[in-house]
């Protein structure tokens, strides 16, 4: 386990250089996907190729599940299983040069095993599992006070809120506040550090299958906005919070 | 000038140092103001009592505007006038330690003169004014591109997006995403450096006065949303944003 740990981190931490000197090289391709606001860049495939090259290496009989490149479907999840994201928050990328993330999942036949969340810009790497516990950098992280809606900021997807999707207007007017970051990663993040009591967003496996390891080893909560378990398949409507403010969330959803 | 330059930047640091120390000691007293969302915190108002003692000791004859302990009405802008918020973002400083900032305007006889914004715990100093130009730390700041709405990012106020107030959510759909930070500072300093196209808030003197004279003088716009001058008094609907999208966003306004 701690030579797969240190591995997945020398990767990503390889990838971030390299996304780094493309942003100073100014070296970015932008093309859009499914509508004008879907951006993949060239940066985007070329870490995540990097990110494959290093997991195969390492182990040729894992598979792999990413964003990118024709990557991102997998029906069978037994034995190890990579769900990458070579870059959270594109369009962040692409328009603000930070507030975007480098996300590795680690599953052991459908279990949950590693989660690696890396903030490129800000340096700070979040990462473990349930059997190691969660850390910042090398700083071991504690669960966060288990607040309530009213207690804390939600973050939230902007559509969803926007037309009071599952209630996500009303559930922010609870709040303290509502946050948009446009980065799973970053609010994945904020959530596990305390400084949201949820988020609310329309999300894909490699959005939030690596931070969603360190949340639920933090005894944090996350499924989909029924209250089912994430399929790792499609993508869906995301819930997380802390334990409080999650089961608050799922109240409100399951009077429609 | 670079006296006064020096002298402000001194001050603000100095705040930064007093307000990092509240932080890591956990030193904080939170009350409500107008409602249960508008904070204020005991930092907040030792904060504005040191910039007054500082102000007031370099230039007795200067006035001060400022958000915390009722110095926040001023009627005579003649001679020199300090317009301060010791912590622009309380909430965030509140909930989340980051994304707030100290921030001074100097105006003279009415005229904006200086601008400085300082982003805390990023480190990320904005200050200059229309005699000087604009900088990053010590970094020369260039006019961001002249972006449509189109081609960007709008930062925008959560309840006017959530109602479309002054059409906040169609001028959010138009633009590449909406992002949600909290904190007038940080979304002014994103406006300055490039990373959004505009910025539509409902914003108090203190909250736009530093942010406001740096970004005209890079040659971006702001106004309240009917297109008039700030008037520097009351809370006002305020639009931000590069010329090309301040005019489009104006336009679709004035069609009301």
């Amino acid at each position: 386990m701690q030579i797969l740990i240190a591995e997945v981190k020398s990767w990503m931490y390889e990838a971030a250089k390299y996304i780094k000197v493309a942003l100073a090289d100014n070296n970015l391709v932008v093309c859009t996907k499914s509508d004008r606001t879907d951006l993949v860049t060239n940066i985007d495939k070329e870490t995540q190729n990097l990110l494959i090259e290093k997991i195969k290496n390492f182990d040729p009989t894992a598979k792999v599940l990413g964003e990118e490149n024709d990557q991102n479907h997998l029906t069978d999840l037994t034995g190890r299983v990579f769900i990458i994201d070579p870059i959270d928050g594109t369009m962040n990328f692409v328009l603000e040069q930070e507030n975007f993330c480098i996300m590795i999942a680690v599953y052991e036949n459908g279990q949950p095993s590693l989660g690696f969340v890396y903030d490129v810009m800000r340096d700070m790497f979040l990462w473990g599992g349930p059997s190691v516990g969660v850390y910042n950098n090398d700083c071991r992280v504690n669960p966060p006070l288990n607040k309530a809606v009213e207690e804390g900021l939600l973050g939230v997807n902007a559509g969803m809120y926007g037309t009071n999707y599952v209630h996500a207007r009303e559930i922010g007017n609870l709040a303290m506040g509502v946050r948009m970051t446009g980065c799973a990663g970053v609010e994945l993040i904020a959530l596990i550090l305390g400084k949201r009591i949820g988020y609310l967003s329309h999300l894909a496996p490699w959005d939030y299958a690596a931070g969603g390891v360190l949340l639920e080893t933090l005894g944090l909560k996350m499924s989909n906005v029924r209250g089912e378990k994430l399929n790792l398949r499609d993508r869906e409507f995301f819930v997380a919070g802390t334990p409080k403010a999650y089961d608050e969330i799922l109240e409100m959803l399951r009077k429609d």
